[in-house]
């Protein structure tokens, strides 16, 4: 497994893949664009939904469903919009396949032509919109606070395992409101349920922002954003949240009556996270060795290994191991006991490894003789000799530390690759190396923004939320600016 | 809500749609046969999907996701897969979308056609078994045992609410095995897990049974199938679990070297439940005062409704009714204070008594004074005043025997209504009224089994597994059967 694997340092992008690939994550699929899960890689997805479906119906959100299809005039109706995602859109034209009558096999049936296209949801707002016209009518109907899990469709050009795929996977919050003034504590709450995941769960250090106009969300007044810093220097955008004024409610005429009788549109917000975060956690935390998981996010936090030399050895060893495993799971430590003869030892010490599992137990015929276990942390790759007295205790401890370890490495990371650019030189040279968060000033036109892209392929990742004001001038142009803002290349 | 309701007896299907309407299940959605699954819907869907995914993994099996499309060609490769489904299934033609030179909005930008078209999946199998191609090599690779969640799409003439969707959600197990043995070990397991969940979650009794081949999946050497009888006496599949032999790895080349060192296809199975249930669940328990749910699978068990004149009476009921809730939370009983100052509870109790919330607390200034509360079922319609005192352990109680109460009532409804019939008259007569499930003899043939469909729209729903032999005489021809069928129309 080793001996073809790619350097961190000297083939990003190639390191990100095989650990992807060899990890049992991910793969690209047979359909151009779309990847298959796998399941190692999707238990650790349903980790990140379990944690975040409660922490949205702890704020008050349900789950729904609408249709995976959306008729292609509802996309047309808010303007921004339709120029935003018609461009990358799944079209269905047709309902019906037939036998060729030439011998070909399958082909579509001319006749089964639909009267109007359907597009393959990119995001939900239209078809949910059109929908929550016939839940409104009064001010008792609000706020509806609803959630969807699902799968999107974006016609991308270039793809990557998690990053960006033509199919994803992701939940999407649509939240309607009587007042501006609560859509828009909407937006920011929300904004502060998946900074918290990115930061407690996924030990990933966020900065919370607001984006420019150039990179709002099409439909939006304004886009939230939290943005991560992965190893490479780049940036990842890991969730937005939008606060959509009344822009759906004018394109499906979605109006409620007031306390005081009068009609008005209906504010809105919308919210989303992806399978792109599992692109996130990867690059955050793994190292040459693999992958590496925080432990809440791991599918199992703690492997063990038995070390034996025959049958006999290997009946006593594991026997001792479903005991330790017993012990543990009792605290609510999830283990995975490895007792395939087929592999040895070191091989599974390396898959493993290679797998991200948190803490590693290797466990032989004199740690039983001695009342012990050796514990390997894959963070640090550290071991030890642990008395098993008091084994589950050691261990919760244990796990805490790395959890809180991977986010300390990761926020020093990050701390130590944002810095100040007051020139455009300083801008360049920091972008090509070492890269990382630049704080310059901005003279907050899109003119700038997009000359900047275009010279440097940086954008404004976003204003940070806790800027202070400070006044300067534009490492572009010199005119004046009252605030840094952050800039980065990004995935 | 009450005025224009259907009554069950009067017109079944009008009686059925109301419930899915009226407590706010589901909604047809501006798609064409594509369902919007409204929040307490989707809340009763989430716990069947809980329960149901915790015992596919007790099993052993473990998630993964596929994608959304399936390449065209993939689903000509079974002969008989592709004649069921290629008849009903969205096809994706194009992948852009543009502005209308001519100023029609958006159409479909002609440039954008993709060389082969692609399929909005009806069901997995081919584009799973061309992806298990990659990851089977030895019998070491075996079994596997894998499911996924996923919406999927079959382009249904006729729709109707959860029981017949365009699209609808599922789940589909997909599993590979080195022997045919193994694999009709785990299709009949998994037929075991549905009924087991069918019976003791939903509260239905099911007869499980094996289809004719008539009734086969396509592409399966073998379809199991679980029945249960609806409330107006058709019959309704709730579940299904195939044995495809090595069809599918024949398709796709799906080899794998056994302990022997030979090559051999490899064995498969698939199975699957689907948003359907929600209909089963409606139509067998429910009256003419709306839903009735099992405790098993309510949103909320409980429903506490405070009854007060004044402010001050509602504040200190309210008090108590919190009190309450804590005291049943923490035995595990999931409850909702109803706690609308701008509704009077007879109109909640007729709104949750609609949306079949199994337990009704009602509460006011005497009760408190008494310490008592009134506890209403569900199920019986029947009241009782309770002490407060232990009130979790007997509201627990009385859950486990609504939970009970269901599933009997549904059997003897199920027992009343299956009947023999040794001559082709009584046959028609049984199904012309009352309905329900007819066990009759059958010569064994298709073309019987398709003449009798034609002359009264029922089919054989299966052979029971349990079935005991019995010579007898095709009810239709005359000619020799050694058992018994089971007949029925269905949904």
């Amino acid at each position: 497994m080793s001996k073809d694997k790619a350097v961190r340092e000297e083939n990003y992008s190639r390191w990100y893949n095989d650990i992807v690939i060899k990890a049992d994550l991910a793969e690209n699929s047979a359909v151009r664009g779309c990847m298959v899960i796998k399941p190692y890689g999707y238990a650790i997805w349903e980790k990140m939904q379990q944690a975040l479906d409660k922490m949205f119906k702890d704020t008050g959100h349900v789950n729904a469903y609408f249709p995976l299809f959306i008729p292609k005039s509802f996309l047309s109706k808010e303007a921004q919009h339709v120029q935003g995602f018609a461009k990358e859109c799944a079209v269905v034209t047709h309902y019906r396949l037939k036998n060729d009558p030439n011998g070909g096999g399958v082909i579509v049936d001319p006749d089964a032509k639909l009267e109007e296209e359907l597009i393959v949801r990119p995001t939900s707002e239209t078809i949910i919109w059109s929908t929550y016209k016939g839940w409104i009518q009064s001010y008792r109907d609000l706020p509806l606070l609803i959630n969807q899990w699902a799968n999107v469709v974006r016609w991308e050009m270039r793809t990557r395992l998690f990053l960006r795929t033509t199919e994803f996977l992701w939940q999407e919050g649509h939240t309607a409101h009587a007042t501006a003034d609560e859509a828009v504590r909407e937006t920011e709450q929300m904004l502060d349920v998946y900074a918290d995941f990115a930061e407690n769960w996924m030990a990933i250090p966020v900065v919370k922002g607001i984006k420019t106009e150039n990179e709002r969300f099409a439909g939006a007044l304004n886009t939230y954003c939290i943005e991560a810093l992965m190893q490479d220097g780049k940036a990842l955008q890991a969730g937005t949240s939008h606060f959509l004024g009344q822009n759906f409610a004018k394109a499906f005429d979605v109006k409620f009556t007031n306390k005081e009788g009068k009609q008005d549109f209906v504010w809105a917000s919308s919210w989303g996270v992806s399978t792109r975060l599992m692109g996130a956690l990867i690059m955050s935390h793994s190292d040459d060795k693999g992958l590496v998981l925080p432990p809440k996010l791991a599918p199992f936090q703690v492997v063990i290994v038995p070390i034996y030399r025959s049958d006999d050895e290997f009946n006593k060893v594991c026997d001792v191991a479903r005991t330790i495993k017993k012990d543990l799971e009792r605290v609510g430590i999830s283990v995975k006991l490895d007792d395939r003869d087929t592999h040895k030892p070191g091989f599974k010490f390396a898959e493993h490894e290679f797998r991200g599992v948190p803490l590693r137990i290797a466990i032989g015929p004199r740690d039983i003789e001695n009342g012990t276990v050796e514990v390997a942390r894959r963070d640090t790759l550290e071991k030890e000799i642990l008395q098993v007295i008091d084994l589950p205790n050691k261990l919760l401890h244990l796990l805490d530390q790395i959890q809180q370890n991977l986010y300390t490495r990761a926020l020093q990371f990050r701390e130590n690759n944002t810095r100040r650019a007051d020139t455009w030189e300083e801008f360049e040279s920091i972008l090509d190396e070492p890269g990382g968060f630049i704080l310059a000033h901005w003279d907050g036109t899109s003119e700038t923004e997009n000359k900047i892209k275009e010279l440097t392929k940086a954008t404004i990742r976003c204003i940070p939320l806790d800027n202070q004001k400070e006044a300067g001038k534009c490492i572009l142009t010199g005119n004046p600016s009252e605030q840094r803002v952050m800039f980065a290349r990004a995935y």
